[in-house]
C-alpha cells in the first residue's frame, strides 16, 4: 500500500475491497477485479470531492457519480453502505433507513437484495443510472452534464449559483471501446462540458485477456482529439496523486476531463492481481484468505467493517454534503423570494410535474382529406407544449429539419457552448449523427429532471437499442420521436425503410409505442405522454401526408388513450368484418370500408395506435372493440406481421411485410407490396369467404 | 476547375457530376452534394489506382471500393456505368451486358432500376456492399481488409503473390461520427491493416447544417491515436494531390491510411456550393442549368456522356484491370500446379462451397439427463467443422471463452498483426468490446468469401442491429453465435438478460433464428447452416446446462431442419394438449408431459427451434405437427410473448416474459417467473379447462 495513504484511508479502502470480495464469494458470482483496483479512486472521490448529502440523495444540485463499469457493482454498493446513504426511492425503506444494509451486501445477487448483479436505478438509492451494458454509463453521464449546464445557464442568477454540480463516471476499457462511448465523448468535447469527468480505470485487462489483444490505441491522444482535458495518474493507490487529478478537473473550466489511471486489476490478491482471472469470477476461498492477509484483514472473518470506517465517511463526505445541502436550501429559499417564477419551475422539474397550462395551446387539426404528415403535426404540438414548458428540450441525430423537432418558438435557442451558434440555455440540441449516443444522453438528461427528447428516423433506432432499452429498464419518461416510419418513405429504399422495427420495439417491456393515424391522434399522443413521470414513449410518425379524419363523422381522437378504438363503425348494425390499422394504414382501412359498403359488406374500422395501452384495458372494453364473435378481421400495417395474429385471430388475415422494402416512389412501393384500399377490401372479402 | 487536371480528366469528372445531378433531378429525390464534391477523388482512384477488371467484377483479388457515404449512390452508379462494369450478379443481364445502363441511371430510384436510392449488394454488380446506414461501409471495409490479410498470409507462397488487394472506402462526416465507424477504426489500427484506405470527404456539411454545429473534433489526431497513417489533401479538385495521397497510402505498409480531403459540398453548383441545401435534395432545374454552365456542359441536354469519356475509362482502368486479371489467372494456373490443395481451397472460397468432408467429424452427443449447455455443444461442433474448413474463422466481442467460440484445434492460431500474439494466418479473431463493429467486420469478411462468425451475449445484439440487419439485407451466409440466451443466465440480472431480443430478431426479414433444445439439435443447426451460400443464421444458445435428450425414445434431432417437429408424442393416441417449446424450455415441456401423464393427460411435445424454417414447410407438415383440431396448446419461451399467439391459437396459453428479468440464481429466477415443469403442466390443464 502506498505511503501516501493515511491509516484510516487505507482501512476504508480495504474495507471496500473486502466487502466486495466477500459478497462476490458468497454469491459465487460477480466481478471482483475492478472493485478492488478502483477502490482508492472511488474512495478519494467520494470522501474528498463528491458534494452529496447521504441523507438527501435526491438533492437536485448533488454531484453525480455513475459507475459505468457496472460489473464492479460491489464497489458502488460498498460505498453506498459505508457512506450511509439513506433509502429514498419510492417503495422501500428498511429498518435502518439505509439504502444498502450489510444484509443487502451479504445477499448480493440474490432476489430481494438491494445489491443486484449490476446497479439498477430506482431499485437502489444512490445508483444514479442503471449500468452494466458497457459504454452506457459514460454516455449517460454526458446527458447529466448537459442538464447541469442547462440548469445553470437557465436558472442561476447573480448571487444565486444554484446549479454547479459535477458529473463523474468511472469506466474501464470496455466503455471506451464501445461506439456509444465514443459518440458521447465526441459530443461532450464539442459542447465543452467542463462539469464532466470520466475516470478511466486503465487496468489493461478485459474478459478474454490482456487488453493489448484488441485495444492498443492511444486513449489520451484520442480524447485530446475530442477536445478533452487529459490527466494521468501513474499509481492507482496513491491518494495524493488521485486527489491532484481530481483537482485538475475542478480547475478546468473549458472542456471535459478524462483521468487515466494506471491500475492493476484485482489489486490486493496475491495470486490473481493483474490477471484476467480477477475480472469476472469470485477469487475463490483460498485467494480470499490470502487477499485479506495481504490487506491486513482477518481471513477468518467476513463482511467486516472495522471500527471508525463508517464514522470516517460521516465526518468527511457526510458532513461536507450535509453542510453544502443546508447552504443550498437556504440559498434556494432566498432565490424563491427573488425569483419566484424560476423557483417554481425548479420545483416542478424536481417533482417531474408540469405547469398547469402546459397543454393550453395544443392545436386541434381540421378535417382534411389530404391532411399532413404526422411528423408535421408532431412538430406543431411539440412546439405548443415546449413554449409552455421550458425544460422540454431535445433534438435529433442530424435530421431535426426532417423529423420536425426543431423548436422554433421565440427564444427557443440552440444548446451550444459558444456564442455565435447558441449557448447553454438553448433548447435545440444537436446530437450529431450519433443515434446511440443521443439516446444515452437523453437518458441522462431525463435522469436529471428535464423532459428531454431524442429524434431520428425509425430505422436508425436499430443503432440505439442499447440506450432505448435502458430508458425502459429505468422506467424513464423519455420522449422518443421517430419518423419515416414505414416503407412509405419511398425512394431511399430498403436501407432506410423500417420493417422489423415496430415489432422489435413492441417486444421491449415497458416501452409505449404509439403510431398515430392522423394529426389529431398525434396531438392526443402528446397529451397522454407528457404527464408521465415514468414510462418512455416512442412516437412513431409518417414522412408522408395522411388524411386528417373528419371527427364529426368519426370517433374522437382521444380514443388513442385506450390504445385502440372504433374509429368508424359499420353502418347499420353488427359489422361483418373488422379492419384494424395503425398509423398511415388506418386511412387505407377507412377507404376500404367505403369500398366494401358498396358491395354490401359492413366493415368496422379500428384504429390501434398503441398495443401496449390496449392490452391494459378491461376485457369488456377489449371485447367491445374486437368482439370475439367477429372472426373476419384484417390487420394492416406496413411492417413485420410478427404479433398481429393476436388481433387477426385464426380466421383473420394479416397484411404486413415479410420482406425488406424497395426503392421507388411511395405510390409504386405501396402498390408493389399491396398496401392499397383495394387489397384491404380484397382481404376482407377473403376472410368472409367471398 | 484546378489547372492540374487534364482536359479529359475534367470532362470525365464533370460527366460523373452531371449524370448524378440529372438523375437526382429526374427522380426528384436524392443527394447530389457529395456525388459532386467527391467525383474527382473517386475518379482518380478508379482511373489511376483501382485494380479491377470491369469484365470480371468478381475476380477474387480485385481491389474493393466501398461507398460508405451510400447516399451519394449516383457517384458510384456513374462510375460503374462509365467504367463499363459488366453485369455478373445472378439474376440479371441486360441487352448491353452492362451492370448499370444509361437507362438505369435515367430511372434512378424507380422500381426495377439497377440504381436504387442507396447501393444494394447483389442487385447491382460493382456494388461491393450495401450502404446508406452511416458507418456501416467503413466498418465493413475493415472486414474486407482482414480477409485480404488472411488470404495473403494463408495462401501466398514464394513467387506466388496471389492476394494483395487493397480496400478503399469513401466516407463523410456521418461515418466518422457513428460509433460503429469508431469501433472499426480502432480495431483496424490495432490490426495494422495496411491494405485499408479510408477516404474522408471532409465537406463540413451535414443534413442539419454545417458540421461545426456538432462535430469539431480533430479527426486527424483521433486516427493518429488509433494508429493510422493520416494524409491530407487540401484541394478536392487537384488530381495530382489526390494521386499523391493515394500513393502515400500504397507506400505505407504498417498501418491503415485515412486520407482527409478538404472539399466543398455541391462543388460546381454556383448557388448551393458549400451549403446544407446541396446535401439531400435535387438542385432544382434552374440550379442544374447553372451548374452545367459552370461545368462547361450544355444546360439543355441531359444524361450526356461526351465522346471519349467511356473510352478513357476503358483505356486506363479497364485495360489495366484486364491486364492485371489476366496475369493473375496465369499465376493462379501455375499455383494450382504447385499447390493444388491450396488452389482447390481458393476455388471453394470463391464459389462459397465446402470441402467434401466438412461434416465428417461433427460429434453426436449421448443422452444425458444433466446434459451440457448448448454453447458448450456449439463449441465442440464449431471446432470439428473449422478444423476441416480452414476459412471458418471468427471470434467474439471479448467473451470468446464464455461463448465457447475459441478455435482450439491444432494450429488454429490467433489473428493478430504481430508475432507474439498471433499472425494474419490465425483463425481466432479478437474483435474487442465492439459488438457493432464486430458484426460489420464479419459482413466484410463474408463478402470476401470467408465463412466468418461473430459472437457475443444475445443481449448485446442490441448494440449491433445495424450490421445484423445488413447481413440479412445482403443475404450473406454469416454465422451469428449468440449465447446467454434468456433470463436463465441468472445473477447478472436484467441488464444482461434478454427478453425482447428473440422477437426482435425473428421480426427481421431473412434472418434464420435457431434456438436449439439440446446438444444434438445444436449439431444439426450447424449441419443446416454451414452449406448456406446465402442467408444469415443466428444460433441462440444457453449459458446453462440442458438435458441431452435420449433420442432412442424421441424423434431424431434432424427434425430441426424443418423448424419444428414432434419431439415426443402423447402415449397412446391423439394428444389432449400440445406443449411447444424452444431451446432450454423444451426440457420443461418434456418434464411437464410426464407430470401430465400421471394425471391421465396426453401431451405432445413440439420442439420449435426455428420459426422461419417451420413457416416454409408444407401445410400438410405444419398440420401434422400442430393439428388445427387440437386447440389446447401451451407455448413456453423465456422471452417476450410477441408472436406466440400464432402457434398457441385462441384457446392456448403463451408462457413468456412480459417484464424485464431479475438478478438472482438461475433456479430462483425460473421459479420467480414461472418457468418450471409444474407451471407448464398447470397451464396445460387450464387450456383443457381442468
Amino acid at each position: 500500500m502506498a505511503q501516501t495513504q493515511d491509516k484510516i484511508d487505507e482501512l476504508a479502502i480495504n474495507t471496500i475491497r473486502t466487502l466486495s470480495i466477500d459478497a462476490i464469494q458468497k454469491a459465487n458470482s460477480g466481478h471482483p477485479g475492478t472493485a478492488m483496483d478502483a477502490a482508492p479512486v472511488a474512495y478519494t472521490l467520494w470522501q474528498q470531492f463528491l458534494r452529496y448529502d447521504p441523507k438527501s440523495p435526491h438533492w437536485i444540485n448533488r454531484d453525480r457519480f455513475v459507475l459505468s463499469a457496472g460489473h464492479a457493482s460491489m464497489l458502488l454498493y460498498s460505498l453506498i453502505h459505508l457512506a450511509g446513504i439513506e433509502a429514498a426511492d419510492i417503495g422501500y425503506q428498511d429498518q435502518d433507513g439505509l439504502a444498502v444494509t450489510l444484509d443487502d451486501i451479504k445477499s448480493f445477487r440474490e432476489e430481494g437484495s438491494r445489491c443486484p448483479g449490476h446497479p439498477e436505478y430506482g431499485w437502489t438509492t444512490g445508483v444514479e443510472s442503471t449500468t452494466g451494458p458497457l459504454g452506457q454509463g459514460v454516455a449517460t453521464s454526458v446527458g447529466m452534464a448537459i442538464a447541469g449546464k442547462w440548469l445553470a445557464a437557465t436558472y442561476n442568477k447573480p448571487d444565486f449559483e444554484l446549479f454547479d454540480y459535477n458529473v463523474y463516471a468511472l469506466c474501464g476499457e470496455g466503455c471506451l471501446m464501445e461506439g456509444v462511448g465514443s459518440e458521447a465523448a465526441s459530443l461532450a468535447g464539442h459542447l465543452k462540458l467542463s462539469n464532466l469527468c470520466w475516470i478511466f480505470d486503465n487496468n489493461n485487462v478485459t474478459i478474454d485477456g490482456h487488453a493489448n489483444i484488441t485495444f492498443t490505441e492511444d486513449v489520451a491522444k484520442r480524447f485530446d482529439a475530442y477536445g478533452w482535458n487529459v490527466v494521468r495518474v501513474s499509481d492507482a493507490n496513491d491518494i495524493g496523486e488521485l486527489a491532484g487529478a481530481l483537482n485538475a478537473f475542478l480547475a478546468t473550466d473549458d472542456k471535459p476531463t478524462i483521468i487515466i489511471i494506471h491500475s492493476h486489476i484485482g489489486y490486493g490478491s496475491p495470486g490473481k492481481h493483474d490477471t484476467p482471472a480477477a475480472h469476472g469470477e469470485p477469487l475463490g476461498p483460498d485467494e480470499v484468505r490470502r487477499t485479506k492477509e495481504f490487506l491486513g484483514f482477518d481471513p477468518d472473518k467476513f463482511f467486516v467493517v472495522p471500527d471508525g470506517v463508517r464514522e470516517h465517511f460521516t465526518s468527511h463526505m457526510g458532513s461536507r454534503g450535509a453542510d453544502l445541502r443546508a447552504k443550498w436550501e437556504a440559498l434556494f429559499a432566498d432565490y424563491a423570494r427573488a425569483h419566484p417564477e424560476q423557483a417554481k419551475q425548479i420545483e416542478l422539474i424536481r417533482d417531474r410535474e408540469l405547469p398547469e397550462d402546459w397543454d393550453a395551446d395544443i392545436p386541434s387539426f381540421d378535417a382534411d382529406p389530404t391532411g399532413i404528415a404526422t411528423r408535421q403535426a408532431s412538430g406543431k404540438v411539440l412546439n405548443a407544449i415546449a413554449a409552455k414548458v421550458p425544460w422540454v428540450l431535445g433534438g435529433a441525430a442530424d435530421v431535426a429539419g426532417s423529423t420536425k423537432v426543431v423548436l422554433d418558438y421565440e427564444d427557443a435557442g440552440e444548446f451550444q457552448s459558444y456564442g455565435e451558434l447558441g449557448d447553454y440555455a438553448g433548447h435545440n440540441m444537436r446530437y450529431g449523427i450519433r443515434e446511440h449516443g443521443m439516446c444515452a444522453v437523453v437518458n441522462g438528461m431525463v435522469l436529471s429532471g428535464l423532459r428531454a427528447y431524442d429524434s431520428c428516423y425509425l430505422i436508425f433506432t436499430d443503432y440505439a437499442r442499447g440506450s432505448i432499452r435502458l430508458s425502459s429498464l429505468m422506467d424513464l419518461p423519455v420522449l422518443h420521436i421517430w419518423t419515416h416510419d414505414s416503407i412509405s418513405l419511398g425512394q431511399d429504399g430498403p436501407t432506410h425503410q423500417p420493417v422489423e422495427q415496430l415489432a422489435s420495439l413492441r417486444a421491449m417491456p415497458g416501452l409505449v409505442v404509439i403510431r398515430p393515424a392522423d394529426a389529431n391522434e398525434t396531438a392526443e399522443a402528446y397529451r397522454l405522454m407528457m404527464p408521465h413521470k415514468s414510462r418512455p414513449v416512442a412516437l412513431v410518425l409518417t414522412r408522408q401526408a395522411v388524411p386528417t379524419f373528419d371527427r364529426s363523422k368519426m370517433a374522437p381522437a382521444s380514443g388513442l388513450a385506450k390504445g385502440a378504438y372504433v374509429l368508424v363503425d359499420a353502418d347499420g348494425g353488427k359489422p361483418d368484418v373488422i379492419l384494424i390499422g395503425t398509423g398511415s394504414e388506418v386511412a387505407l382501412c377507412v377507404a376500404a370500408r367505403d369500398m366494401l359498403a358498396k358491395d354490401g359488406i359492413k366493415a368496422r374500422v379500428v384504429s390501434m395506435p398503441c398495443r401496449e395501452l390496449f392490452e391494459e384495458q378491461s376485457d369488456d372494453y377489449k371485447r367491445s372493440v374486437l368482439p370475439p364473435e367477429i372472426g373476419a378481421r384484417v390487420t394492416v400495417e406496413e411492417a413485420s406481421p410478427l404479433g398481429w395474429d393476436r388481433y387477426a385471430g385464426p380466421e383473420g388475415i394479416v397484411l404486413g411485410m415479410n420482406t425488406f422494402g424497395l426503392s421507388a416512389p411511395l405510390k409504386v412501393v405501396s402498390e408493389h407490396f399491396g398496401f392499397t384500399p383495394e387489397k384491404v377490401a380484397e382481404a376482407a372479402k377473403k376472410t368472409l369467404g367471398r
